[in-house]
């Protein structure tokens, strides 16, 4: 059962395999010891053949006929997660959507601890959200080296995005969740995500528009 | 030059379509005609071969050699995305992520109106978000019915999402955005997309320690 290392997969089998986690979680709780590819597969609506897929990529976790053990399984899809550590993650913009991940409870539990919001608006500096401190912008770049943050979430105007992603960057994170819709050019060993949520809308007008009138299927 | 109708692909190409359709504005913005697989993969940090690939399922839009015809790919990925015609949106839930939804302003710039807020807190109903009234979650069955609402996006916390779901989805509701962080079970004739926000930040902690000591590699 040793873990295999193959080089080669698609980026939504990390989606994926978070789904798989928060699945085997549960059936944790309910003090359940085993769960077959087809049992978790119908629990998320995914394919069976998709999840044997997905965990062959990082080793033999399943005995055929005999399914998954949860805990065995859970134990390491946490450490091939990078979840078997805390992670300590900036906000920058204490606006609505700032905000509302400072309010994200579920990033606790997973081991993101928000340190900080960032933000240039007197009338907030000072405040908190959740219990978290609104601190000024200008006082970024020595919070981040003394607190040795590596985790930053941008949701400041798209305007803003590329500067405050090149100060975060300059002091010393290597992992940005970007809100801002705009596209940050960022140095090659800088880890970036964008959460764009008006293509989600634009993928269910596209689903919409398919099922009314268009042929085209979609396997996932 | 017709429009071929190929019948599997990933779910994936659906989302990359918005970021040609993104990129390709841009460019017209800009007064640039015509446009390479290449430059376009280039900008998007994309491979070229993914852009040709992901097209192809749709139609032949590039000439070898030629390029695509800005406009002209414009105007057919516009159609493909079902974005050639407008959107009557409802937010329910009127807290953080809510309230980020309505600020939203690229949703209105792509025909998505967020017609009303729903949320059951006196204290909020009668108020405005960026011009959008919050109204009683009681009424949200008739406000659907009345302005025939299709698509919907669920901001209310987890324990509260599935009767959410159920009550839109008997209002009229077929296409749901769900940002509460858990599945809701819908009938399959709903199409329904969720929006986990920390399965990003494990994405990113797995990208951390992945490029620290383990050998597991991504194709995208």
């Amino acid at each position: 059962m040793a873990r295999r290392k193959k080089y080669k997969f698609p980026k939504t089998t990390i989606e994926r395999l978070s789904y798989y986690f928060r699945a085997l979680e549960d059936l944790s709780k309910r003090g359940i010891d085993t769960v077959s590819s087809e049992a978790l597969g119908g629990k998320l609506n995914i394919k069976s053949s998709q999840i044997r897929k997905d965990l062959s990529y990082f080793g033999d976790f399943g005995k055929r006929g005999m399914g998954y053990d949860v805990k065995y399984l859970l134990k390491e899809l946490k450490y091939i997660l990078g979840l078997d550590r805390e992670w300590s993650v900036v906000i920058v913009g204490a606006g609505h959507i700032g905000a509302a991940m400072a309010n994200y409870d579920s990033f606790e539990k997973r081991g993101f601890n928000i340190a900080a919001i960032f933000d240039n608006d007197e009338k907030k500096i000072g405040k908190e959200i959740n219990g978290t401190p609104i601190l000024p912008y200008d006082n970024i770049d020595d919070f981040v080296k003394q607190n040795k943050i590596e985790m930053a979430i941008i949701a400041v105007p798209a305007a803003a995005a590329q500067a405050v992603a090149d100060k975060l960057v300059e002091s010393g994170v290597t992992a940005i969740l970007n809100f801002a819709p705009v596209a940050v050019q960022l140095d090659e060993n800088v880890r970036c995500l964008s959460v764009d949520l008006t293509t989600k809308l634009e993928a269910l007008a596209y689903y919409m528009s398919y099922s009314q009138d268009k042929l085209w299927k979609i396997y996932s």
